[in-house]
């Protein structure tokens, strides 16, 4: 099997085109949002429509329940899709319904999303006091479960706290580090070490607001960025987490970041989606980031770790029930 | 392996004492009714309940989410439960919660309670017209993902249209002959003839409403109706689907019979759950069966068949996907 591709988060707005996009990218597998703010009700009805996707483009993607239908996906020639929440209201205030989730498809949950949540604190929320006594038994039944906890959008704190409480391996699946681009949104070099150090995986953002000059952000100061990520937390700690939101209307940006808890200023200018950078379009754009990271000095293996086979090996230990 | 008992419907106030019962009776399987109306969001927290009770009690209980999961739980002395609903209320008027409902482990529907539904109509309107459009599309839907069809409860032109529709044979999980017990909440002998040309199964019911003397029936009269439905239908077509409704206050039998949709007469009697013949107060009755059908003329052959190898056999056959 060729080294596979893994973009561990795309939001788009999924389509056959996309899909195809998928395959003409050579990604073995994608990390794909199904919810933001959504109540557990309404994360069934995205899940019966992934399911409804998964039976209509069968030629071109397959779900990914266990680690193993990755490799049966590529192996197959289709893109094998993870299924996750970028919020954790679909648990209510139930973790019975972790495991029904789970049973639904879903193998990745973020703590927070920016806010204060029943788990912990976002990173957007004035003070971050961790994780919550909820968060904690979150976290050990996600262990429990072998669901993927994902600290993107977290406080420090919180990722810190969550980092330490859980017994393995947590991720960020898509930032990148401040020190590129300043905000509490991408991660610190403290953050990142204690994720090295636990095992986990950052996989690199190409959401324009999180590149350190926005769609202007050329691939070679993209792959710098990754030069130096991997002089902190090792190449093997490094992945793709793209965050392409392709397709979506400008009322998915005001979604994610206003959902139905806030009232904006209706003078305000609304938010929009930027530009992507002309090298990363589209899931193609993994023909360029190969090129740009063996042009920064990354050899033929570790490009290939940092393009999924860091994903893949993480998947394979995190996607499983604990012995 | 001795001969698998089944006892394919309950509906108990589920308890350790009553699993323990089900272990004492050497029941391998049993069919537990998680919901009569209840809506999706209800019918989730049940099965949050029963994922509890698999995990509190994984001494006594495992779930049934395949045939084989039967066997493994025979072999290591637990009761594999096997899950499902009496009403497709759960399913509201989306397809694809059949999948999400089979995902979470429910594996038996009932098309109709009583009641006309949306997929055909129960045995207690004045009128049944028969299978629905949506009736049709929930069978072919529930023949792909083997899910059980079972016609209890319905009015007998829509189980005739279902056993005709179902390109896999269904079943009366629970319910007696007519001719022994009449009503039309129990089978004709045209029904139990047309389920048993199409390879379903009939499970005979030992609810004191579904027996011909009620709470006095003696176990020999049960046992006659079983040899003559026996005839009719052919050994082994035959089950037992006990209806047990243990340690279950009257309210759940105003709860079956009202649900939300009636506004009975505060002035008359409310219904209560009848008394259970004394060979047949629990679980344990099934040692009572095994003498009586013997002493009715059955062979040790055919009382195993009854008392649960033509259930097994009829799982290991419907609880896989359609190829």
């Amino acid at each position: 099997m060729d080294a596979i591709r893994i973009d561990f988060l795309q939001f788009c707005n999924w389509s056959p085109a996309i899909f195809a996009q998928w395959r003409a990218a050579r990604l073995g597998a994608v990390h794909a949002t199904v919810a933001y703010h959504l109540s557990f009700r309404a994360v069934v009805d995205g899940i019966v429509a992934w399911n409804r996707r998964f039976r209509d483009h069968a030629d071109l993607i397959a779900p990914a329940r266990v680690a193993d239908d990755i490799d049966r996906a590529a192996a197959a020639g289709r893109t094998a899709v993870v299924l996750g929440l970028q919020n954790p209201m679909a648990i209510e205030d139930d973790l019975g319904l972790l495991a029904v989730l789970h049973d639904l498809g879903i193998r990745v949950m973020q703590l927070t999303y920016n806010n204060q949540s029943l788990l912990g604190c976002g990173w957007a929320e004035a003070e971050d006091s961790g994780l919550t006594r909820m968060g904690r038994e979150v976290i050990r039944e996600m262990n429990r479960l072998g669901m993927l906890i994902d600290l993107s959008h977290a406080g420090e704190r919180t990722a810190l706290d969550a980092i330490a409480h859980s017994a393995r391996p947590v991720a960020v699946t898509h930032a990148t580090p401040s020190d590129w681009r300043p905000g509490g949104r991408q991660v610190s070099p403290r953050l990142m070490q204690a994720l090295a150090a636990s095992g986990g995986i950052l996989g690199l953002s190409l959401y324009p607001h999180h590149l350190a000059d926005g769609s202007a952000t050329t691939l070679a100061a993209f792959c710098a960025m990754a030069a130096r990520a991997a002089e902190t937390m090792g190449t093997e700690r490094l992945g793709i987490g793209s965050d392409l939101c392709q397709d979506q209307p400008d009322e998915a940006v005001q979604w994610m970041r206003e959902g139905r808890w806030m009232r904006p200023d209706p003078a305000a200018p609304r938010p929009r989606f930027p530009a992507q950078p002309e090298w990363f379009a589209d899931s193609r754009g993994f023909d360029a980031l190969e090129t740009g990271l063996r042009d920064i000095g990354f050899s033929a293996a570790e490009t290939g770790m940092i393009l999924g086979a860091n994903w893949h090996r993480f998947l394979h230990a995190s996607l499983r029930p604990a012995p």
